[in-house]
């Protein structure tokens, strides 16, 4: 199973949706293959869209679907799947009574956010209202992330899981130069887990996490031993 | 001028790179394009290289140039440009140097380290002696953030700056329904100014950040106004 994310371009903010994201799809099981984070011009997002809706199970898009002049999202997925892009009945409603409830004003930006490409089906917005959409493998989600969230719980039910991915990290403060030959022999002996070696934030000596990573639980397991055996054996050497 | 970056998928934690680079582009008037974060595959990392380096001026990398297996970012690019990955004579001098002072043994592992692409120039890592490098307009950083900073200043003159983009931010408590039309106007108005609209965090009505962006200055300055003078028309009708 191969999933991409498209994420919409914010430039002035760390962001956390991939993480959110990343972690959710592993615990479902799915892969994430690739992150993108494209400038808010129309040909990139219909390309960036078109070369990743083929690739790929699944891609999630997160921004630009509110209802101000850069929030061109929505038409980007109609253009990008050659549908038009029209007001949908059921949003239109959901807003007009969110908005009614409020005593806000149902004005004509308000109601940009209810136009969802033809064919689409919507994703539920517990906090604003205004709704995603999914069209065909596509999940449309907004950009901030407390409602991209409540999105993909709501999407969770239509992904179709894999098995499940499970990791373990075995730190120590052993130099990656003294780790690198005995991971590199446990790599290939473990093919069905996929073995990571990062070095600390600061970059020195110091402490470095070995990921284990795998769907199959006993080789997990043997491999998650065998590096422990590993470290144990080379502390003692080192110390 | 344009400009990606290519980051190789650690997923594990929250990048921070990204946000290093992009603010750093941003003051040399350099224009970041896109990011992608991609698995440790081999192809996957080749074949975004290559279309990446044809289509833009710059490609940034980070991450995969360690000691261990999973360290394979040099030969992907060796194998990108179609040249040999060969120890380079004065990186392995600058590694035998670094672990004789430490008494560390300069094992095989950390010879890898000193393989660079035929062609390449270094990049200087004085932090852990290990180098990065630049083949033609890809430039190969460590993942480590303290390190590929070092990498990046290091770069920074021979890179071919643009006219430095200003932003400025506006913020308000004013809804962007409210001014989404007036700020399409204005949008409309200053055509050499890129003015976004972005809601904060909660999603709530709360705090708006309309963010203005140009490389002209004067024309920055009256967007400016006019954004302000908008805002505080529009404060002084809902209070």
């Amino acid at each position: 199973m191969r999933i991409i994310r498209l994420h919409i371009l914010s430039g002035r903010t760390q962001d956390t949706n991939l993480n959110f994201i990343a972690k959710n799809l592993q615990s479902l099981g799915i892969e994430l293959r690739e992150v993108r984070v494209v400038q808010d011009h129309r040909s990139t997002i219909e390309n960036t869209l078109n070369a990743l809706r083929v690739q790929d199970d699944y891609v999630f898009t997160t921004g630009g679907i509110g209802p101000t002049h850069d929030d061109i999202t929505a038409e980007c997925v109609a253009a990008a799947f050659n549908v038009e892009l029209q007001v949908h009945p059921q949003a239109r409603a959901t807003l007009a009574q969110y908005y009614a409830e409020r005593d806000i004003e149902f004005n004509s930006s308000r109601l940009r956010m209810a136009r969802i490409p033809v064919g689409a089906s919507l994703i539920d917005n517990p906090v604003s209202a205004a709704p995603g959409f999914r069209m065909e493998n596509v999940f449309v989600f907004a950009g901030v992330p407390k409602i991209m969230q409540s999105m993909f719980d709501n999407c969770v039910a239509q992904l179709k899981r894999g098995m499940r991915i499970r990791s373990i990290t075995v730190v120590c403060d052993l130099p990656e130069g003294v780790l690198a030959q005995p991971l590199g022999h446990l790599q290939g002996e473990f093919e069905d887990v996929d073995i990571g070696c990062y070095p600390g934030k600061s970059g020195a000596a110091g402490r470095v996490s070995i990921v284990l990573r795998s769907r199959q639980q006993a080789e997990l397991e043997q491999a998650h031993q065998a590096v422990r055996q590993m470290v144990t054996s080379l502390q003692g050497t080192i110390e």
